[in-house]
C-alpha cells in the first residue's frame, strides 16, 4: 500500500520535532502503521527555516492553502496555533476531505463543537492527542481505554510551566516572581507567561477532557479560571507543615445529587486553580515541567498517566500516534469509528440537557483558608464562630507564634484553617464575613483542596 | 444497528464484573461504542451460580461450545484461564470467526503466536488488555498510544500479590513468610501463591509487553524469572538506608550495542526479579496491591501509567474497553486494523532474527550485594580486591558495626555493596569467588539495581 501523505502547517519546535522522529523511527513506524507515513508538503511563512529542517525530502510552500489543495494530501496536520488562521485552514482542510492532526487545545476548547461537527459531517477524522499532556497518551486513555467506567473526576497537572514554577517555589522557599524569571530564562517559561501562569491553557485542557469523559461538548467559557499568581511562599509552607503540596490542577468532575440514588447527578464542576493535594498522593510527586493526569473511573478505580507534557518530541509522539491511528482506521466505517469525543456525536445535544457545568458557586470542595490576625484573645473564637453558624466545619486549625511570622514582639499571626466540604457560595459569604471583622488584618487566602482519593 | 452479543466462558470474579458493569453502564458504553454490548450467553460448569448473577437476561449453559458454535454470538470472552482447555476454545472460536477477548496471560505469554496467527488468517480480532496490569490501559498505550517511539525499555509492578507483600515488608519490618500469611488472609494472596511470588504471573505480563514494545514473538520460555521468596527484612531496610526500595519488576529492555551507531541494538532482555529502584522515582512510591508500569520511549522520554492491576470491576473496566474497541473497529479492513501485537504480523519473523532475547549471562545491569563476613581487619579489601580483578566498579559502601548486626559481642557483620553496570556473567563469577573467601560467612545475596531514569 503507499505511503500515507501529510502536510504540515508550521514547522516550529513541534513540527521539526514530528518530522525528525518520523525520520528516525521510520522504519518501525511503518511497521506499526501497516504503510508509511511521509511529510510531502510543508507550510511555513519561513520557508528557509523549513528548508533547513526538512533538506529535498519535502515541498515547502508558504501557503497553507497549497497542502489543502492537493489531492495527494490524506492528512493536514495543524501546528500553527491559536483560534485565528488555524481555525480557518482546519475546517478547510476537513471541507477538502482531508484528516486532520492538531495540537491546538485553545481552538479546540473553544471551537471543538462546531469542528467535529464538520469532521463528523465529512467523514473525517479529527485528531488531537497532542493537544493535552504533551506525550502522555491520555485523550487515548479516556476515549478508549476506560469506555467501560462512568468518569467520576479528572484531576491533572496538566501545565509544566507552572508545575515547574511550584516545585521552585517550594523547593527553594521563593516567592513566585522570583522563579517566574528563573524558568523564563531556562525556557520553561514563555517571555508572556500569561496563558501558562493565569491557568488558561490548563483550562483549554481540563474542557477537552471533561468532554470525552463526560459526554458533553466543549464549553470553555463556562470554566472556572485561577491561576498561580497570586500564591506566596507562606502558604506553600504551611500546606506542606499540614501534609499538603500545592499543585495547579485542571479538575472536571461529576458532581452526585446529595442524598439522590446512585449515579444520579446534577452537574459537572469544570475548574482550574492551585489545590492543595495529600504530600502521599503519586500526584502530589510530580516535579517540574512533568505533566501528570488522575482519572477515577466507577469500575477501574483511581488510574494515573505520567509523562512531559510539552517539548518538541514529547509532543511529536501524540502528533505521530494520531497519524498512526489514522494510517490504521482510515479504513474503518466512519459511523462506528472512534468518535473524536468518545461518546457518539449525535448524543452530545442529549447529555448537554442533562449534565450542565455548574457555576463556580455551586462547586462543592474543601478548603484551605489563611487569616492574617491580630495576635490577641478571642480572634479564633471568632473566626471559628463565624463559620459554625455558616454551617462550614472545620478539619484542622493552625495557628503560629507570633514572633514566628512578624519577627520579635509581632503583635500579628497568621491563622490556618483547614474546613471539610463545603459550597463555594456559602465558603465566599463566610469569607466576606471574617474579611469584615476587625481583628483579620489583610486579605483572606483561600485555596481549594482536593483529597483525590 | 443491533447490540453487539457477546458469550462468557466462565464467571467468577471477573466475569461478574464484567456483566455488572455492563448493565451498571450500559447506556454510557452504547453512546460510547455506537451500538450496544449485550451479554447473551454465559457457560459455566456452576450453572447455579452463573444463574445467580446473570438471572434471566442472558442464557446459562454448561458447555462452552454451544456459545462458539451459536452464529448469533459476535465475540467470546475467554475468562477461564490456564493452558488448557482456554488454548482450545480459544482456538476454535477464532476458526468460527468471532472476535476473542481474553484476560488469560498465561495463555498469551506461552500460546500467543499461534493464537495470533489463527486470528490474522482467519480476520478477527483478539483483544487482552485485562492481561496486563489489570484496569491500566496498558497494552493500548503501547500498542496505540506511543505508536511514535523506538522504546528503550520498559519496567513494571505488575503483579500486586508481591507488591502488597513487599510494602507490608517494609512499613513493619515484618519478614516475608509472616506478611505472606496475612496476605492470604487478607485475599491479597492465594491459597498456593506460587505463580504470584515466584514472579510467574510478572514474567508472563513482561512477556507480552516485551512483544508489543519490540515488535518480537511472545517468548515466555527465554523470561528470567526469580521471586521474592528470598527476600529479607535486612535487605528491604539496608536498601532504605541507601535510598532505595526493593521492588519485583518486569523489565523488557532493548539493550544497545556498546560502541555502536546510536539504535543499534543486539537483543532484548527480558526479566523478572526484585529490583532496587531509587525511593525518590515515582513508581518507587506504588504501594499495596497496586500496578504501575514505565515505559521509556526515544521520542517522549518516561512515563508511567498507574492503577489496579487486579479484582472483579478493574479487570473487567479492561475486558470492557476490548468489547468497545470491537464495537467500533470490527468494520475496519482487517489489513489495516490495529495490530495483536502493535506491528504488523508478517514482520514478526524479520524482527526475531534481529532481536533475540538475550539470557540472563548478557544481561548488564548493577547490583546490590550483601556479604555475613567476619568482623576482622582486611575484609573489605579483599572483597573490593575481587571485585576491581573483576573490572566490576562500586558505587557505594555500607559497612555496619557488629554490634548492631549480631547484638552485642558478635563477631560478624554485614558489608553492603553497591555496583555500577556490569555483565550478570561476570558478576556470577566475581560472587563465586567471593563466596569462597574464608571471611564470608554466609551465602552472599545479589539484588539488581536499576536507576529507571
Amino acid at each position: 500500500m503507499k505511503p500515507i501523505q501529510v502536510g504540515l502547517l508550521g514547522i516550529g519546535t513541534v513540527g521539526s520535532g514530528v518530522f525528525n522522529v518520523l525520520q528516525r523511527n521510520q522504519e518501525e513506524i511503518r511497521r506499526r502503521a501497516g504503510r508509511g507515513i511521509e511529510i510531502s508538503m510543508v507550510a511555513d511563512l519561513d520557508a528557509a527555516r523549513a528548508k533547513t529542517v526538512v533538506g529535498d525530502t519535502a515541498q515547502v510552500v508558504s501557503d497553507a492553502r497549497a497542502i489543502i489543495a492537493n489531492p495527494d494530501i490524506d492528512i493536514v496536520v495543524e501546528l500553527i496555533g491559536g483560534y485565528g488562521i488555524a481555525k480557518a485552514l482546519v475546517l478547510e482542510a476537513i471541507a477538502a476531505g482531508k484528516h486532520v492532526v492538531t495540537a491546538n487545545k485553545a481552538l479546540l476548547a473553544v471551537h471543538g463543537t462546531e469542528i467535529f461537527a464538520a469532521a463528523s459531517a465529512k467523514g473525517v477524522m479529527v485528531a488531537f492527542e497532542a493537544a493535552v499532556a504533551g506525550g502522555i497518551p491520555i485523550i487515548k486513555a479516556l476515549r478508549e481505554g476506560l469506555t467501560a467506567n462512568r468518569i467520576q473526576w479528572i484531576a491533572g497537572i496538566i501545565n509544566g510551566t507552572t508545575n515547574f514554577i511550584l516545585s521552585e517555589m517550594r523547593d527553594k522557599g521563593l516567592d513566585f516572581d522570583v522563579v517566574l524569571k528563573e524558568a523564563q530564562r531556562l525556557g520553561y517559561a514563555e517571555a508572556d507567561p500569561t496563558f501558562d501562569i493565569e491557568g488558561v491553557d490548563a483550562a483549554h485542557k481540563a474542557t477537552i477532557m471533561s468532554a470525552i469523559a463526560f459526554g458533553i461538548p466543549v464549553q470553555f467559557d463556562k470554566a472556572y479560571v485561577e491561576g498561580i499568581t497570586k500564591l506566596g511562599a507562606a502558604d506553600i509552607r504551611y500546606a506542606e507543615q499540614l501534609g499538603y503540596r500545592i499543585k495547579l490542577l485542571g479538575i472536571a468532575k461529576r458532581r452526585q445529587v446529595a442524598g439522590a440514588a446512585s449515579g444520579q447527578v446534577d452537574g459537572v464542576e469544570l475548574r482550574v486553580h492551585p489545590t492543595l493535594v495529600p504530600a502521599k498522593r503519586l500526584i502530589a510527586n510530580v516535579e517540574g515541567a512533568m505533566n501528570a493526569v488522575v482519572v477515577q473511573g466507577d469500575a477501574v478505580g483511581t488510574t494515573l498517566y505520567y509523562g512531559k507534557g510539552a517539548g518538541s518530541e514529547p509532543t511529536a509522539s501524540a502528533v505521530i500516534a494520531d497519524l498512526v491511528d489514522i494510517a490504521r482506521l482510515a479504513s474503518a466505517d466512519p459511523e462506528h469509528r472512534v468518535p473524536h469525543l468518545a461518546f457518539q456525536s449525535h448524543t452530545l445535544d442529549q447529555a448537554m440537557g442533562t449534565l450542565p457545568v455548574l457555576p463556580m458557586s455551586e462547586v462543592v470542595t474543601s478548603y484551605y483558608l489563611r487569616l492574617r490576625v491580630a495576635d490577641e484573645a478571642g480572634v479564633l473564637a471568632k473566626v471559628t464562630g463565624l463559620l459554625a453558624t455558616a454551617g462550614i466545619s472545620i478539619d484542622a486549625v493552625l495557628q503560629r507564634e507570633a514572633d514566628e511570622v512578624g519577627g520579635e514582639g509581632s503583635t500579628q499571626t497568621d491563622l490556618i484553617i483547614l474546613t471539610h466540604d463545603t459550597r463555594e457560595g456559602t465558603m465566599n459569604d463566610a469569607i466576606a464575613q471574617m474579611q469584615a471583622l476587625p481583628t483579620v488584618l489583610g486579605p483572606i487566602t483561600r485555596i481549594r483542596k482536593e483529597e483525590l482519593n
